[in-house]
């Protein structure tokens, strides 16, 4: 299998991508990733599994495709406004998500399954860390730029910005509300003129 | 089952439910709370299934136990010092508990578990709930005696701080480190006078 044939843009394979690839999130969700199989994905997207077959070479590779597709459709336009505005926005996305969608759905699944499986736990770590990292990013730019000072490090400070959104949605059973996303941030960043305590 | 015998203070007894509450959170820890059985308990434990079934009632019943238990004996004196200081010893110990513990290997399990099954949902949310509180009660009595000022509402503050250790574990490949406990605390905590701008 090299995978080629994927990336031919033939609109009937697209298609049958979308739908397998969300067949298979479903069922994620539903079985979780150790009771998930091709044939169980095959019989929920209505393909035979000689299709899946052609255009995934495993279960993981399936998996992992589906996760990145649907976060390149789901990532907000962060390119306008001040850079907290834009901190704001990001954090208030993934607030959204995790509330609500068929990703949160299957993030229990992928936790578990990482705790069992070495090249799960290895795409979990890796798609988390990347989307950590947009965040981080924009933090440590505000700073460069003296938009505003952290009261942490930025890493630290992305941490515990995603880290209360997955407490709500994994720990608690009330989902961290995306209207608090702008308390949130103002409170792990600190305007430069230290008089003035809260980043609007 | 009307759970008497279990308060009977027998040291064989309490010998007994030691072993088997040990035995139980290795066995969630392993299998998930799907698979999880008495009967791979007892086998666990050295026991007969009946031995389990005499002091608890059902899987859930004997989870919660060791749950409740194992969280009795970890739980630090965070009874002297300023209340920065004691939210620090308590942020510290739930990092160091998340880092490395049979609670912490548990907790995907819970989490997945979670998803599928009501009523180990409902245990899940509220043990987590009462420790939380325990964190959001010391920011609010820092707040009332003046000691600091929050940069958000006392349990957003909490969140964020157990959201950070928690995303740690579960969502990346590093655990939240203990000794960046102060920093996450100063970073959400202010002191009353805002010239000053870290609490210590």
């Amino acid at each position: 299998m090299d995978g080629l044939p994927a990336r031919r843009p033939d609109p009937r394979v697209e298609r049958s991508r979308t739908i397998i690839r969300a067949a298979a999130l479903e069922e994620l969700a539903q079985s979780g990733y150790g009771a998930f199989t091709i044939e169980s994905v095959a019989a929920r997207a209505h393909v035979g599994k000689s299709t899946i077959y052609r255009l995934w070479r495993d279960k993981l590779d399936l998996i992992a495709d589906a996760f990145e597709s649907a976060h390149e459709q789901a990532v907000p336009d962060v390119t306008t406004g001040t850079t907290a505005q834009r901190i704001t926005m990001l954090v208030q996305h993934v607030a959204e998500v995790a509330a609500d969608s068929l990703f949160s759905r299957c993030i229990p699944a992928l936790i578990e399954g990482a705790g069992h499986d070495p090249r799960l736990r290895d795409f979990h770590y890796r798609y988390s860390a990347r989307r950590r990292q947009s965040l981080t990013e924009l933090i440590a730019g505000g700073i460069r730029s003296g938009e505003f000072t952290a009261s942490c490090e930025p890493d630290l400070a992305a941490q515990a910005m995603l880290g209360a959104i997955f407490y709500g949605r994994l720990m608690s059973g009330e989902p961290f509300a995306p209207s608090q996303a702008p308390q949130l941030v103002a409170a792990l960043l600190r305007p430069r003129d230290a008089s003035s305590p809260e980043v609007s």
